[in-house]
């Protein structure tokens, strides 16, 4: 296979559940529309395999009859997606990976993917990844918060491959990973509703790798781009992923307001505020945040989506009410409180805010800077039980 | 009486609807908690006299029963509020006046005003405003937003007073005129709920004039700053007062997308799209406004709760459902179908948002803009019935 720049491109994508199959019927149709000179027409989708209740596997069920009845029912995925069960098989002759799998799934991808990158046929190559992935991880040792952008980054790094010939497979660390977050709920999306998103790149680094960055980004806007889901490029990787996390903080604090009985005002200001914090903390971590990044879809939109018909709205309001409801001054852990709302609303899955919440929290009190951020302060104090949900707006009061 | 700048100053409030009630509770407790070598205690509110069902005069009511029986019932207002009839009377010894009134009562207003300044003992004094109205006048002739801060500083120019001894009374013409918006229902800000509000000055004028409206503001926030109600000072006046009209527009393109069943990522996509038209409108208007402006209580939060929970956002949800139910292909006159949702849902009160949304489209077709503001332009032509709301989102899809 030829190796200029000029050959069609292989795209992967890691994952298959409900994002993932609503981005891949997007990526399908796109790749057949960009033709076959950019971009091979087959897609290997990565799927975890399982058995259905009917006996037959996942797999099996996707390729045969075009749809993803487990995770995406009901939408037809275009037949130049595959579902590959094999990880190494999926990203074997890959050029541009997309993952969109749950974050814990990570770390034990990275070998496979490794291992299946240098069998590709020796091709030399840089592969660059996009991830699609929402939630941070806490980095106790460095005091910060862990992107996933740059988890996949460090578990691509070839060092860490279990054989010494890795090099030999002329497959290139990737330079850069960039991000696609944004106000998209992956049914709307599947449903064709207007959508939109960002993809944020690395775009305060030197010059070189800022134009290497850029025209990933922009590639990437050509895969994912529909008229009907609008995509837009922006320099701050960091902060379009890091608002993908902290807006779910947010979500918990007007979700206390909705569950106090609070109007519409409170709870906007509630927001907004948040929306400065998110700034303000994105800015900790990277100093040259523009603060016309809040303004894409990864973050006032995103924000607002979350704040009004997220899942962290709506826990957060069933705590505040469960709480006020406990009688005879009998104190509830906290921590039990949440346990019941997730067993309750979420079938057991774990919230996302709470842990989030959790992790902003102990950065910033690490780092000393709890003072500047007096909103997520408030909202974890209220999650642990420190303060009243009422007191909440008292802490804002300048 | 002395002239010197340290003297206690006296304020007076333009207006005793529902907010002007609101913000009396405030003003009036805030005014006694500063004390009386910064300001008069008693503040005249003018009261537009009306006859209540019962026989009895409103203003008599209110200064008998400290309650606005009719704009504000069921809440009390401050001692030191003393509700006036005669506007003259009103303003006669004011240094800083409050204006809260439906902005087409203005015009009529300022003659009295003026005559009751002149009249207010020959005391040398500069008088400022703060205005609370919103909305926009179109000017026709100038092809651009008439804002109600300048219609106001133009209305106080002391050379229309009807005598030419005017000057002699050592009033001078206000040099600036502040204004206060944000996310702030009267009744929620009666009510003590946690509100924002952001009080907008000149700051992009020489130096003195800046320091000079800088100062006006800073005091404009003691007087109406509580623990609850929330301000802070912006040095974009347009900016601050046109969010205010503006986001009436937007709320028209929420309340479609609402009508239409939409999902919540379209309507968040609308609104993110509408905040940044906003600033592009303000920015044709006062080129140096500020993108972080858009950030205070006055632009995201105000419009947060616009579109989530206002009037306008209403009856444009009404307008599509009712455009859908009309069957056979009869055309029907969008201009009734407005005037028919304003009689059903507003009691035949105007609506603001399609008034405004004309008239910033007049000012951009006048000044060729159209182009850049496809949200706008796409909300008036559903609003006029040129598109079919469905094809709002399709101007967008870029």
């Amino acid at each position: 296979m030829s190796a200029d720049a000029s050959s069609p491109k292989r795209i992967a994508l890691l994952g298959s559940g409900n994002w993932g199959s609503a981005i891949a019927r997007i990526i399908g149709n796109n790749v057949k529309r960009l033709g076959p000179e950019k971009y091979i027409n087959q897609i290997q989708m990565y799927c975890y395999e399982e058995t259905l209740p009917d006996g037959r596997p996942l797999t099996g069920v996707i390729n045969s009859t075009h749809e993803n009845v487990k995770y995406l029912p009901g939408f037809v995925l275009p037949d130049n997606i595959v579902a590959n069960p094999s990880l190494r098989d999926t990203v074997k002759e890959a050029d541009l990976l997309v993952w969109v799998v749950p974050h814990n799934f990570l770390n034990r991808m990275y070998p496979d993917v490794l291992a299946g990158l240098s069998e590709g046929g020796g091709r030399p190559r840089v592969v660059n990844s996009i991830s699609l992935i929402k939630g941070c991880d806490f980095d106790v040792k460095e005091s910060r918060l862990k992107l996933i952008s740059e988890s996949i980054r460090n578990g691509l790094t070839l060092s860490q491959l279990p054989n010494a010939s890795a090099n030999a497979s002329g497959v290139s660390h990737a330079p850069h990973v960039e991000v696609l977050m944004g106000a998209n709920v992956a049914n709307e999306v599947a449903e064709g509703q207007f959508c939109e998103a960002t993809i944020g790149y690395d775009g305060h680094g030197d010059e070189a790798t800022t134009i290497s960055a850029r025209k990933a980004a922009n590639e990437w806007m050509d895969i994912f781009s529909t008229p009907r889901f609008v995509t837009s490029v922006c320099p701050d990787r960091p902060a379009v992923e890091m608002c993908g996390a902290l807006k779910n903080v947010v979500a918990l604090g007007a979700g206390f307001c909705d569950g106090l009985g609070y109007g519409g005002n409170t709870k906007a200001a509630i927001m907004r505020i948040g929306l400065l914090e998110m700034l303000r903390f994105c800015r900790t971590v990277a100093p040259n945040t523009n603060a016309e990044t809040l303004f894409e879809s990864c973050g006032v939109a995103d924000l607002i989506t979350t704040c009004y018909g997220g899942r962290n709205r709506k826990c957060a309001a069933a705590f505040v009410e469960k709480s006020m409801r406990i009688e005879g001054g009998v104190a509830v852990d906290p921590l039990v409180l949440w346990r019941g709302i997730e067993t309750e609303l979420l079938n057991g899955q774990k919230l996302q805010g709470t842990g989030a919440s959790e992790e902003v929290h102990a950065v910033l009190l690490k780092s000393n800077l709890l003072k500047a951020f007096p909103l997520f302060d408030a909202i974890y104090k209220v999650q642990v039980g420190e303060i009243a949900a009422s007191s909440l707006v008292d802490v804002l009061s300048r």
